[in-house]
């Protein structure tokens, strides 16, 4: 038994992520298949970047990762198979992928090439069917990764498409909003790591953080530490800070936006309330 | 093999439900693993109660339910599993299990304390990952229910969030909407026995139905009794009340919202039209 | 192992596809089961029909697919068992596989009859969960095709319902929007095949495609032969005609319509703008 699992923008509207499973199990029948999501933003690589690097580690080791946010489908982006972290990825080389490589070791990349692992018919406008899904395919049937095309060399590969957080100052650290939750939560690019690196540096001071130059108070460890109605941040379950409306929606609460800039520092900033970021 | 389902107001934009997966996979990867649902309200533990007691009898024996409609976590809430009609319910402690347990037998309730069975680093705002599912899987795998925690006494478990239906007068039933389907459909909290009462109550008499003061006609068997365009009220595939509008959305054509009262009775019960049950 | 595919307008809001999960394991727990979609449109037999058609054929031999979009439930339709094309469907006999048999070669139908085969108490409401879902799972675990009921004469069954493209004239082919997916591209009723005809007769000159009476533009081979904005048709993954724009919402840049008409041929038709098809 191996698992495959799906991270798409098709939505669950339409038949797509069921033929892919389709196509999958004419290939390999014993897989398991999970959805991690099909909702990504359309089209939106840094939203899916973050979600697939949130998601991964969860999986046991040998999942087979099949990403398909694709603006360039049918155009000539290539498609990558990567090792990474004990997983392997199947992707294209747009960087859905940076934010998992980031984070975890990477082993081999290889383009896919070989059209014996694609189906005989591959349309121009839905690879996740013709392409993407078969090679997972055969990747948890046996198939050797090399097997599927050439080695990349890993600096050919797309990047800097995934923004990081960055420390401003010593003591400042400025994101962005990636996206929202279906409860309105904003998932931001400031990490953890990050946070703690604050709180070192602040020495018991207070940490605060600003929306789009609004300042939303400080971090809180949970929920319940807000007062109903009342916006809070705090490092969420993907290890990343989030901006939340307790008992509300921050998005509509807060009129955010993605992309607003995100600022946490010491209180003592005297950054402009209103200003952007 | 064994099944463990899940229900959740996660919703499915979000890597939340698929992670969960993950998690149960990397402990047992033998389980199959179905969606009940992950679009309860938003942290409504009546609408979760309502839908977990329609569906949980469907399943085979020896199933294992997660539930999470969870607003206290983070907090001290208890995490329960709970023996009830031949299934096995991980469940926080906050009603969300009332109605199946009104309606099946309860054998044993545990609470869920042993670290062992969790994943090593508990978050604070997402214990359906590293709590509900990891116990949920290791469950299948077959851990003993008592390694899990100490027995909880039942009536020390939180009650009385879950409105039942009651009876007004002896020929009168009063309860309330519950939520409503993609169809517009709207659920209540009357169930079959009390509208069977009525019936015989009735002897033969005709019975009606209002919505928040207002007649909604008769009840009717199945859908083809109504006229297009018309309310009607069903006893539904739930074993629970509903009201309908043939080929409409009742909740949008009568400006329906949750709690609102219902009333079922015999026509001559003189109340006055408009007034709020 | 055999594999169970579901299809239906029910949504993934409430229990009802994960309850029907639920009475398969019951009865086959070692099946596997795919969601097509459950997000046809409500009750809209035809765009079932047209999803079902371009699905189906990705999935392995021997595939049970359930489709329930069955706005008859209750009354008197049927409830038939079809081999089609090295697979077995389980439909209401209302025109909802009426494209896969169109495309596909038909072997034997049967009427749904023999109530051992479905859950002892049957709802008027919900015989997706009550007739379909175990007839399925029974199949899957070995039932002969027969048992489920009586041989139905193939010009008995319901048909008509849905529409096929035509041929207006010799170089001009006339269909209509079917639905519209996540991104708003719409799918129509026009094949491949027609396309294919379309070009042949052509033999060069350009073709036009028309949405509405409105001009769209030309066929392109995929989105990246249009501007950024521009409507433009293609054949879609599906083997139909579809009307997208770039980068864009099709229904909603072009105010699109169910059944809106598609007429496509040589630019020179001097059919009047404006005008409907």
């Amino acid at each position: 038994m191996r698992l495959i699992t799906l991270l798409t923008d098709f939505g669950v509207q339409d038949e797509y992520a069921g033929v892919m499973k389709g196509v999958i199990a004419g290939i390999n029948p014993d897989v398991r298949i999970v959805d991690i999501s099909h909702h990504i933003d359309p089209q939106d690589v840094v939203h899916g970047a973050f979600v697939l690097a949130a998601a991964a580690p969860y999986f046991p080791d040998g999942t087979v990762h099949v990403a398909v946010v694709d603006p360039g489908v049918g155009g000539s982006r290539r498609i990558l198979a990567v090792e990474c972290g004990g997983h392997l990825f199947v992707v294209p080389d747009n960087g859905l992928l940076e934010r998992v490589m980031a984070l975890q070791p990477v082993g081999r990349v290889v383009r896919v090439a070989d059209p014996r692992y694609c189906l005989d018919a591959v349309s121009h406008t839905f690879h996740g069917r013709d392409i993407f899904a078969p090679v997972a395919a055969h990747l948890t049937a046996g198939l050797p990764l090399n097997e599927l095309g050439p080695i990349v060399d890993r600096p050919s590969m797309v990047s800097g498409v995934v923004p990081r957080c960055r420390f401003a100052s010593a003591d400042t650290v400025v994101g962005a909003v990636v996206a929202s939750d279906r409860f309105g939560n904003l998932m931001t690019t400031i990490d953890a790591a990050a946070i703690d690196r604050l709180h070192r540096q602040a020495g018991g001071k207070p940490i605060v953080v600003e929306l789009a130059g609004k300042p939303i108070g400080g971090l809180v460890a949970f929920y319940d530490q807000a007062a109903e109605g009342a916006p809070l941040a705090l490092v969420g379950s993907r290890g990343l800070l989030e901006i939340s409306v307790r008992c509300g929606n921050a998005r509509q609460v807060l009129n955010a936006q993605k992309n607003d800039v995100v600022r946490v520092g010491p209180a003592s900033t005297g950054h402009p309330p209103g200003g952007q970021g």
